[in-house]
């Protein structure tokens, strides 16, 4: 790690003259004084801050100009190895814990002042000691992004590792991931992956592991409670589902939606309960039935990203559609108003998407409840110019769908897409 | 109204070489037989069903070609008078309801078989003898679309006919409105009507009037006994609260939502209760202080449609930032992820419209909860790139704001984006 990482121009000079760095905690004087543990910064940041956490978990940015007085107090030193070792312990299974980044991975970048999330096995059991007595845990590292920077690019990688993990000897694997889209990696996997032989069960938290709010140890417990007493396979995301920590909730991994900024309890299922409770005697089960419609495991792991979602209102203009018919997409998914509309207005732009064979989805901005294309007539008319109605998939997961659908099949992309596979259509 | 409205071609055909018509109730033969009343289509419909309406309420497309017998039965006449009559009741104030289409006004559609919701006073107090113990209602008709048909041009049409009654001595307005775009256009009256005198109570329904289950009359009276019980101003939106009758919820027009393709209680505040709640015996009044930030009339109703909403998801195409600068927009609202983050992938396009000059907002696709763009490095990243965090005004309301905003203001978008006009920001 760099001792300056992230920091340039007139902030590195300014760490150097002091003679501070990353990981140190200093008491820095402005018009008050901040003490704190410098951390470090990520590309595209300005050179007049330096960034300092405070000890109840808060960051602040300080304007160096602004700096009177620079004090070093300590430095936690980096990586620091724990004694901890993890024993084996032959009667309980094997669970694998793949992680991705976000905050669950936290931790030690904010303890140590480290970017890189290495949650090695002995940090795990160290910090959640509960773990090793569920279960056999090992650690991977895939790779360390926050998950609004995950690309698709970033999917296929950890579908690609599943996959080569489905006939291991692990009960289930756990994959770490932020939580800003981990709905979208959750659907990618569900139809990558599909019929996918073990639970894979993406775990975030939303608050990090160095706050006392922190939510990340009872979702890692919670989640791999799930992974060796359920015996179910399938996508899942396990978060809490109250502000406590005594009800955790898991859910089909392409009904879920992330509806709060910050609340612990972010996660919904849409339309309707989690698909398991987890609580502290229990796991309370509401869904029955196969997470994937067909049993057998089908790996097909690719995507196009030639697919727009779009967002309808009133005076959305209809030359975005045309950009898309150039840009050469493959298909759009309309997030209409309601049982599943969109204006008059947009009808020309429709017509001319049809002609280049541009698959069109309907979903709804309501998020709750079914599109239903007959019951206006304007629903009708949108019917007949060619736009296929999505039942209740959630308006996510239906894009997801589409760029799988059209990398993965060559034509009948609207019959896939009808095509319940990993229960994302509510029957 | 034209007898054979929207059939053209062999539906047309086919209309009168069995002498039957629209408004005429029929037998059609097919494998199986139905009863019901023939029913308008719109434009850019085919030519080869006809739409019969059932007496349940529903709707069904019948194939001419797989028809085998037409029976006529009966013709509902159109617009057909009726005998009572409103006597004005001086000790009662006066409401105007003005129609502007949708479901609400679709009783009349529905029964005759008119595609005019002419919704007279007199049709109005008849089938809903309520409202004249409760009001003196004046009705007018500003024009008859769904509101998924609705553009920013109706939008300035209602502002005005509104603006053209602040000094009228009507107590309240009662707007009739489709459910699909009614948020859309109560954000709009709020912020190009700041500080109207009177209430504004946007009013739809989920259900048509000629259906059992039809809310229309409940939210009617409901609307009517808000305004003549509370003393408040502002843009209200009035629909169930509940899927029974005994509830009914009067939202915030900045603060409110869509959530239900198909539910009664379809519409919620968002991150917070109702502002009323309107029942069988009283009012609950949750929300206390003004609706208008400023108490002054200022009205200034203009809107530019050169705004953007994009919905950012994980593979999203910068290049369509890229053509909405070339096509001049002034504006971008990113729905982001979790507390306001997009994708590093999109930072340079975000700089190309910077440099432009466009402004950008971040709201979050979360729904509820406010936007932080200080907690990760990526938010801090996007605030020093020149997005603008929106606080927890709803995506639909600060495009809304945003379209409103760049026509009203030359500079200072900023400024105004994060003033709290209509109770869009909660405080």
């Amino acid at each position: 790690m760099s001792e300056y990482r992230g920091y340039s121009g007139r902030a590195l000079e300014f760490l150097k003259q002091n003679k501070v760095k990353v990981g140190d905690t200093i008491k820095i004087t402005t018009d008050s004084d901040y003490t704190g543990t410098i951390m470090p910064r990520y590309e595209h940041t300005d050179d007049k801050h330096i960034v300092l956490k405070f000890k109840n978990g808060y960051n602040v940015g300080l304007e160096i100009t602004q700096v009177k007085k620079v004090e070093y107090i300590s430095t936690i030193e980096p990586n620091q190895e724990k004694n901890t070792t993890t024993v084996f312990n032959p009667s309980l299974p094997k669970v694998l814990l793949l992680s991705t980044g976000g905050t669950i991975a936290s931790r030690v970048d904010y303890r140590t002042g480290s970017v890189t999330p290495a949650l090695s096995a002995q940090d795990l059991n160290a910090s959640v000691p509960e773990l090793s007595e569920i279960a056999n845990i090992d650690a991977e590292v895939l790779f360390s992004e926050y998950s609004e920077n995950l690309t698709p690019e970033h999917w296929i990688k950890i579908a690609q590792r599943l996959d080569s993990l489905a006939k291991s000897d692990y009960k289930g694997i756990i994959v770490a991931h932020g939580t800003d889209t981990m709905q979208y990696t959750a659907a990618f996997l569900s139809f990558s992956l599909a019929g996918f032989p073990k639970p894979i069960v993406l775990v975030g938290s939303q608050r990090s592991s160095d706050r006392p709010s922190s939510d990340a140890a009872t979702n890692l417990i919670s989640a791999t409670r799930f992974i060796v007493d359920c015996k179910v396979n399938g996508v899942f995301v396990v978060m809490h589902n109250t502000e406590s920590d005594d009800e955790i909730a898991c859910h089909l991994g392409t009904r879920v939606r992330k509806n709060h900024t910050s609340k612990r309890n972010a996660f919904e299922t849409m339309g309707g309960k989690p698909a398991f409770i987890i609580t502290q005697n229990e796991i309370i089960q509401n869904f029955s039935g196969s997470y994937f419609k067909e049993a057998q495991y089908t790996p097909n792991i690719k995507i196009d990203t030639k697919v727009a979602l779009i967002k309808y209102h009133p005076g959305y203009d209809p030359k975005l559609v045309d950009e898309m018919i150039n840009l050469g997409y493959r298909a759009i998914i309309f997030e209409g108003t309601g049982l599943g509309h969109i204006g008059k207005t947009m009808y020309d732009a429709i017509k001319k998407a049809r002609e280049k064979k541009i698959f069109l989805g309907m979903t709804s901005q309501c998020l709750d409840g079914r599109v239903n294309m007959a019951v206006y007539e304007s629903g009708r008319d949108l019917l007949h110019l060619g736009i296929v109605p999505l039942s209740d998939i959630i308006s996510e997961t239906a894009l997801v769908k589409a760029m799988w659908a059209v990398a993965t099949h060559d034509k009948n992309i609207e019959e896939i897409m009808l095509k319940n596979i990993a229960s994302e259509i509510t029957e």
